[in-house]
């Protein structure tokens, strides 16, 4: 399968972005990530960090979202950015293979290109540690954050893509990143990668 | 983590079994699947084939015994058949390395046994394929049959782990042996494993 687009979804905390990032660069093709938000925040004319925050809307704003839709028979802002940030992915992965992290790419590409789907997880506890130790979170409640994240994540995938995030069905390979240890789910992925690419 | 010990769970028509089998070819190390019957068998007096079905009762059974659990205030042929389980499920992991596919063998050695928790999946039309081209299966309905034991397996799972079968975070390692080969799915155990024997 030549072309192969990586995609990683992971959960917050699980060193995904970092592990995405290691992939990129030991394969030495583009990695998608803030790069990607850039993109989309260029082609929309909108703030970073509202794109950045898209994929983390509240349960409660989704369904304002969603009613809002109902009521004016049109797209709401964050379906907007959505629809750009589907055209943006799909531009990328057609200039050639990359790294995506996040952004439901493993949806928006189905069908579209040769995918190698990944999913980072990790004991809570574990990311928890991380998110303090490794980005310097200084929040006093690691688990009360990482729980609102993985719940706004889900709840965004959910939402877009009608599938369950984290679904084991939906990957080629899904590794917990608290036991395997980075390093090693960067080498498993490059492996694998080079293996489907021969 | 010395003596660690390779679980297998797999989705029916995934090629789990034989990726078992073949780890553990390659690491040189016992292979217990139906070895594992055997020994059950061996302990509880009971039919081979009776002990193979038990992880493959219908949801009415299980309900019908869990009544009947609590009608007698003791334990049925099942829950018997349960509990030797485990004691040969631990037994065998005490003896050393190995490889243990199926009968719940990650969710009986939690905190007993440095575990690599691995998961087989596929997509369920390439399992029906392969349960036709490989096993030999005559029936004319693969996809019903599969859909059955699917349904069974995470039936008896959920009932004796109260986890559900395929959860991702239950596992280290979940892999697609449909998109990934089941030679590949081999090596990347196999690599994960001397990795963390290191």
């Amino acid at each position: 399968m030549k072309n192969t687009i990586i995609t990683i979804s992971r959960e917050f905390g699980s060193g995904g972005r970092t592990i995405g990032k290691h992939i990129a660069a030991k394969l030495n093709i583009p990695c998608y990530d803030e790069e990607l938000i850039n993109k989309i925040a260029q082609e929309t004319g909108l703030d970073k960090n509202y794109i950045k925050e898209t994929n983390e809307q509240s349960e409660q704003n989704w369904l304002l979202n969603a009613f809002a839709n109902h009521l004016y028979h049109g797209n709401n802002m964050q379906d907007y950015v959505w629809l750009i940030q589907c055209d943006v992915i799909t531009k990328v992965a057609n200039e050639g293979p990359c790294v995506i992290v996040g952004r439901c790419a493993d949806y928006v590409l189905k069908g579209k290109a040769n995918l190698l789907k990944v999913f980072i997880h990790a004991d809570i506890n574990k990311r928890a540690r991380r998110i303090v130790d490794v980005y310097g979170e200084t929040d006093e409640k690691p688990l009360k954050r990482i729980k609102e994240k993985d719940k706004k994540r889900a709840s965004y995938y959910r939402y877009y893509t009608e599938n369950e995030f984290g679904e084991i069905h939906n990957y080629d390979l899904s590794l917990d990143s608290g036991t395997i240890g980075i390093d090693k789910c960067v080498d498993i992925v490059v492996d694998l990668y080079k293996h489907i690419n021969e």
